[in-house]
């Protein structure tokens, strides 16, 4: 039975994670269930987006990437299957899959219809539980999609706004896409567009040079390196880069070739 | 081999989650152990029954509850087993079975007895490692409650003073009886008591109408809907109701039908 | 297919987790996952060696555990894989075996080798998910440590320097060892080494005597108690030692015999 992943901003002091896996156990009894994220700041879509995009593929084909932080519950969003590279996500159409996908479209997508794929009484508070539950777990039970909606356009299905990043002869411009736990700054800038020897500057500061590793500075130091998601990311050593350069997600990163 | 829920209030900083866990799988090896809640608030039994609540039924049959909210563990409290509607909850008698149960009684209910079902060292501040965890197992495992301990009286089993929501001809009078994570007052009072066209009073302010979903009215408006536990909610849209009007669980809810 | 049990720094609300544990699955698809604590204090080795050493032994024989505070990644540290009394250790060389080990040694060490057991590639601030969860992974579905890394000698596992607890004829001088979510303040003195009578200073405070259980003493009043890790341990019935005192890790810990 495969895999199914969990990413929502339920916390884990109410009951609503236990309600979704108890809604998952009983359709599928023997899913694997994953628990990737339950802190996602309420209503955050981007920074769930930010999540599933990291897992995605570190699951095994077959996985369902269940997600679910939903502000439209209730409303006229509809709620979505998506299929691709072997992995499932079932979800709000809210823009949540946008990193995951990046440029590209799905395999199959799908608009569950809450008719056919709903537990017997539709909450309009809480899908999670009523009907992305269900579904995921029909999913993970080798149901077909078609059981559970209809086709829909690759081109309908909601993305994020999210900036860009740009490089020119003289610089790259980007930004924070996200704020860890430890306060790394992780850019949108990919690695291979810069340099060891370049100059950063965010937050009113600039950072000479790209490290190997946090270690490669003293203990409290601002230090520049590629981090784990393959981009550039500026972090302080057993610190927290947020707090120092009082910067958040969405701040613009500029990288420079070194200075002559 | 049944699942095993777990609800604490261990939180997930220490190793007490995870001494209760090895505990249980030493002893049910099989066992599928599904976290619930560790994040209930410490202490706080009312909160915990509330989640045990909802999560009661969703779960398959045979699977087992265990629920550490426990500021009695070591005095005089017993250590019960109570098996209901093909589920089962193993924890302190401590009224957290009490939202859970309703008015109603269980099917069987087992004072659990440490001589024979506690590990060999069974210390005085850690009965969810020591207590309830080998005897969830065992549960689980497909062990008779006879086994474990002795049958007691359902009028004997703790349970707590809970306000219960009343109606006259003119009003509906209940409570706040459960706070979410995203400041979400959940009250006691059941959908069915409360009109599409009801004015709500709570926390010195009034609300007209309940409404089909948050999405009914514009960010950061007061909205009253009926919840996923099937009672009214006072909810801000992607907002904290809490916060809003300053008001926590146990507070009044006055429901009149709507105005001439 | 054993279980691999998960201690990090990573909280709940990045997908750093998530990514460990599908690094996890997709090299070892049938291993059972069990999160103990992802909420350690980022970057605190310590509080990770005490949650290690309170669940080392709990588990069954086999189990594989993941312990990622690593502040030291990228760096000169080494990765470690260690065997003792059954049970596997997976993490950076940093000192969080030792409450575990106490003053034992190991039965076999190993450093790990990245370029036997990382995945294809290594990032240098992300060793969880690409160097120690894959070999988890493995040790878990059974290869040998030698396909994995080189034999250590023991006597190089670095170890904390931890404060021991000292006993002469007049006193016992110990510490606090570990501060938990309820405040708590669990000492190193163990439990043999302290009468029922006992008087106990920390903190600029005196109790008297040791207690059976947190529930001899009133709600809000100071107890000492034999706590569960079986060493002395000084609480707030229903409130927190920690605050009351104003005291932490590493506070001393006086203990004298009865007054006469």
């Amino acid at each position: 039975m495969p895999i199914v992943t969990l990413i929502t901003d339920f916390g884990t002091a109410d009951g609503y994670v236990g309600e979704v896996k108890g809604a998952i156990l009983s359709a599928a009894p023997g899913a694997t269930l994953v628990d990737v994220a339950h802190d996602v700041t309420p209503g955050d879509v981007e920074a769930a987006a930010w999540v599933l995009s990291r897992v995605w593929n570190r699951y095994p084909e077959g996985t369902v990437h269940l997600v679910v932080v939903d502000l439209g519950v209730g409303g006229a969003r509809r709620a979505m299957l998506l299929q691709s590279g072997g992995r499932w996500f079932v979800g709000p159409d809210n823009g949540v899959v946008s990193r995951a996908l990046g440029e590209g479209m799905p395999d199959t997508a799908w608009a569950l219809d809450p008719d056919r794929c709903a537990s017997d009484t539709l909450s309009s508070t809480f899908h999670g539980r009523d009907l992305f539950a269900p579904a995921a777990a029909r999913v993970a039970a080798g149901e077909s999609p078609a059981a559970l909606g209809d086709p829909i356009e690759f081109e309908s299905i909601s993305r994020l706004e999210l900036s860009e990043p740009h490089r020119s002869r003289e610089c790259v411009r980007g930004q924070v896409a996200h704020v860890d736990r430890f306060g790394n700054l992780v850019t949108d800038i990919p690695a291979s567009w810069v340099s060891p020897t370049a100059l950063i500057e965010l937050g009113g500061t600039e950072i000479s040079g790209v490290r190997l590793s946090y270690t490669s500075v003293d203990p409290g130091q601002l230090v520049a390196v590629i981090g784990s998601a393959g981009t550039l990311e500026i972090s302080v050593r057993e610190g927290s880069a947020s707090e120092r350069l009082s910067v958040g997600r969405g701040e613009p990163v500029l990288v420079r070739p070194e200075r002559d």
